[in-house]
Formats: structure tokens, sequence, C-alpha cells
């Protein structure tokens, strides 16, 4: 018996999602078909929304899941009608916040990813042009501004993990490959040596590393185990040596990364 | 009077924020003081946070909010005696969840944000390393694998929203400038022409567009707000003459154009 589950927002729904898929998540028996409708921010826009659930309802057997965040009362009272488990995140919160705050709510639709205001989003765009101008090890004249840089091997995660902390943070992040060519135990590589205390280190299982690889340049002696093997062992001492904070990106999402990076490094996320 | 808001989280704390954040903004007259807390991923997290949180809540005049998502039980509990108004998103939905489903919880942390299954991981990955090299007008071939072809003048915000495309939702998303060179409303640059279906374009207002080329270039012919108005008029035309829909990217947040895209064109959003 399978479960459908619809993630309904009045913005992006990438909030509804993301929280509704944690708490299904905790029930890892349990199967579930998920469906998300972003902006609906109408009263139309509801009774449509209602009329897809009840569609699925009539199908399935099994009662369907509804997550939603909609700020405007009508509309939730619209979804509530629906023949669905209606579980709204404002509607469960925004009474008790009311009586705490002595203060009535704007009830103002499509909050969640609003434009922020125009200096945190210039400094989440500056932060963009940024890790772009300084990714794979170009421009080091630049390291001057970054507030980390991600070192490692090819294909250890950096670039992702530069892009999130640019783009969903504001954090002026580089990154500089640890390669054949200048990897070395006895010493930083040189462009490094200036900017000591804003390295991090990133790492990987050999075998995923191995497995990366193979995606990208299959059979290629850049892709074999004992290749990766011996690159990943030789950085992972640099970065006991050096004592430079450093992450295994195996088992971690690149926003866990990232938030693990702002974490140990000390720096303010900005610009959510 | 001024409250703390606390955001908690056992994962990266993004949720919290970013759902905490959208509540706190149905108060616009009240003054925030906003603060996150994540990883807060064992017993011992968990008390001292409660000692952090009523640290502030004793200088406070007003009640700190304490907005947590937190799947532990026994923590979300030492939470819960702090001196703070504690609303946890978990503790709010698992109950009538669980009885729903007819199934207990499976009480794991961190779950939010976690890392997907590999092959979403991988998509992610891909559609990185497909945005950057299709980056602002390059490797034109590239574009028959590309779910999307972002079009617009220079600082439009093609960029940051491909690459958030590509981050969050594993879209292959290429991007191309409309520049003086190749502009003419007669025809599309011929680079584009055969993937048509695949255009979106992307506007501004020319007063917001000359203050961000002014940031970059000051004083240039570029930056000039005659310039921006030339530009804009003539990408607008092309839009409706070749009727490629297009969104103004002046009002919205990064998040919300990928939405918005995604649901015009009916691409489909993975990696979430």
């Amino acid at each position: 018996m399978k479960h459908t589950a619809f993630f309904i927002s009045d913005s992006t729904g990438i909030t509804a999602e993301t929280l509704g898929k944690a708490l299904l998540s905790q029930f890892p028996k349990i199967k579930f078909k998920k469906l998300t409708i972003p902006y609906v921010n109408s009263l139309d826009k509801a009774r449509e929304t209602v009329m897809q659930i009840n569609q699925v309802s009539r199908k399935d057997q099994a009662k369907v899941l509804v997550f939603s965040t909609l700020a405007n009362p009508e509309m939730r009272s619209i979804l509530a009608d629906c023949d669905g488990m209606v579980m709204d995140f404002f509607d469960i919160l925004i009474g008790p916040l009311e009586e705490e705050l002595q203060s009535k709510y704007a009830k103002e639709v499509g909050k969640l990813h609003k434009m922020p205001d125009l200096k945190t989003y210039d400094a989440r765009i500056a932060a963009i042009d940024f890790a772009l101008n300084a990714d794979d090890g170009i421009n080091v004249k630049n390291y001057k501004n970054a507030d980390v840089i991600l070192i490692g091997v090819s294909r250890s995660g950096k670039t992702p993990t530069c892009l999130y902390l640019a783009l969903k943070f504001a954090i002026r992040a580089a990154n500089y490959p640890i390669t054949e060519e200048n990897i070395n135990i006895s010493h930083l590589p040189k462009d490094l040596i200036p900017y000591r205390k804003k390295l991090f280190g990133l790492t990987i299982t050999s075998a995923r590393l191995h497995e990366i690889r193979e995606q990208r340049r299959p059979n290629s002696s850049y892709a074999k185990l004992a290749q990766c093997q011996k690159e990943l062992k030789t950085v992972e001492q640099i970065f006991k040596k050096e004592k430079i904070p450093y992450l295994d990106s195996t088992a971690f999402s690149i926003e866990e990364l990232a938030t693990k990076i702002t974490q140990i490094k000390k720096i303010t996320r900005h610009g959510l």
C-alpha cells in the first residue's frame, strides 16, 4: 500500500518539500509517491490543488498526506477541506506566535525564499562571481579576499561545495586542486602558504573517488584505484602534518559539507 | 523590545532557519535577533544549547523564540525545558503521522539534507559540471544535452540561476549572453536556432541593471543607463517576437527564478 505525499507551497515549495521528506524518511518501511506543487498563491489555485489531491485520493487505497506552507488563511481553509491529511507548517505555529508576540500576522504569501534585501542579494552574486573566478586553482591573487579556500584532490567535491557556500550563504570560497604536480608532503604548494589559516581540506574514500573518476575518464590512469589511493594518502598526510581541518565528502551532502565548514572555520552565514 | 530567535537543528539548520524566518517575516513590526545552531546531534549538545538559550533569556526582556527540527525525542525533551518558547516542527507532526501511518518513526537524527542516494547525488554533480561547461555562451555543442538554455543581457541573473538549477534540482542549464554583437531583433543568434524550444529569457529593469553594471565597471559605457535601456528593449522584443517565455529577475530571488522556470518549462526537479 503506497501513500501519496503532496508538498504544497505559496512559494517555491523547497521548504515544504525538504521538511516533508525529512518527516517521511523517518518511516523507512513505508513507500511514498511524492509530488510538489509550488506557487499555490491564489484562491483558484488552492481550489485546483484540492481537485488534484482528491483525484489522487479516489485512486489511492492509502490516505493522501499533504504537507504545506500557506500563509494565507483562506487558502489554508480551502486546502483543509481536501480528502487528504493536511499538515500546514504555518497553521500550526502562527497562532501560538501571535499570542506570544501579541501581534497579528501579515498574511503575506510567498514569504519563503522571497527576495531578501538587495545588500544580501548582491553579496550572494558577488560570492558566486568570486567562486567562479577562483575555481580550480585559477586567480590565486584573489585569495586575499577569500573567506575560505578548499583544497583536495581532483573530484573530491571542492567546486560544488564552493558554489553552495556562495549561492546559499554568500561566502567567498576559492578552491585549489592538489595534483600530482604539486603534491608533496614536505611542504604546501607555494601558492597556498600565505593563506594557511583559510585552508580547509576535503578528502573522499578511494573506492568512491575511483568510481567518480571512472565515470569521467573511463580506463584512464587518472581513474585507477591505485592512483586514487596514492593521491588520497598523500593529501591526508598533508592535512594532518599542516594541521589543516578536513572532512570526508563521501558521506555528506553538499549542504552538510557547506554547513560543517562554516561551523569549523567559524564563518558567518549570510543570505538565507 | 527585541526578541531573540534561535534556529536549532540536528542537521544543517537550513530548513529550521528558512521556515522560522518566514514565520517571523509575518511580523514586520517586531525586531528579531536571529541565531542558528546546526548539528545539535547529541544529548550533551542539546544541554549546551539550552544553556546558551537560557543565558540569552536572562538578558533579554522579551521571550526568546526557539524554532527547531530535532528528530530525537530525548533531545527534544531537553530543549523543551529551556526558558524560551520552543516550536519543534518534528514534534508537532510526528505524532499525527505515526497515527495515520500506524507505524513508529525511526528517530534518526540528521535526516534533513542528509546525503541522498548516490544516483541523485551524481546527477547533481553532473549538472554542476554541465552548467560550468556551458556558462556564458561557451561550448554551444553541449546544448543538445541541456534541459534549458537561459538567455539575456549581461548581468541579468543567468549564471546564478543556472547554478542553482544544477545544485538543487540536478537540472542541466546552459546560458547564453545576448550582447551588442549578436543582438538583432530580426533573427535569433545562429547558435540558438536549433534549440529554440529549450530557450528561456531573463530580463531585468534598466535601473537595476545599470546599478549592477556600475558596481562591476564604474563609469563604463557598458554600465550607462541608456545602454542598459537599449539592450533590454531589444532583448524583450526578441523574447516577444520569438515567443520565448521570460521572467523579470529584478523582483525574484534565485530560488524563485529556478522554481518558476521549472514550472513554466515543465522540467522535473530532482535531487532535493
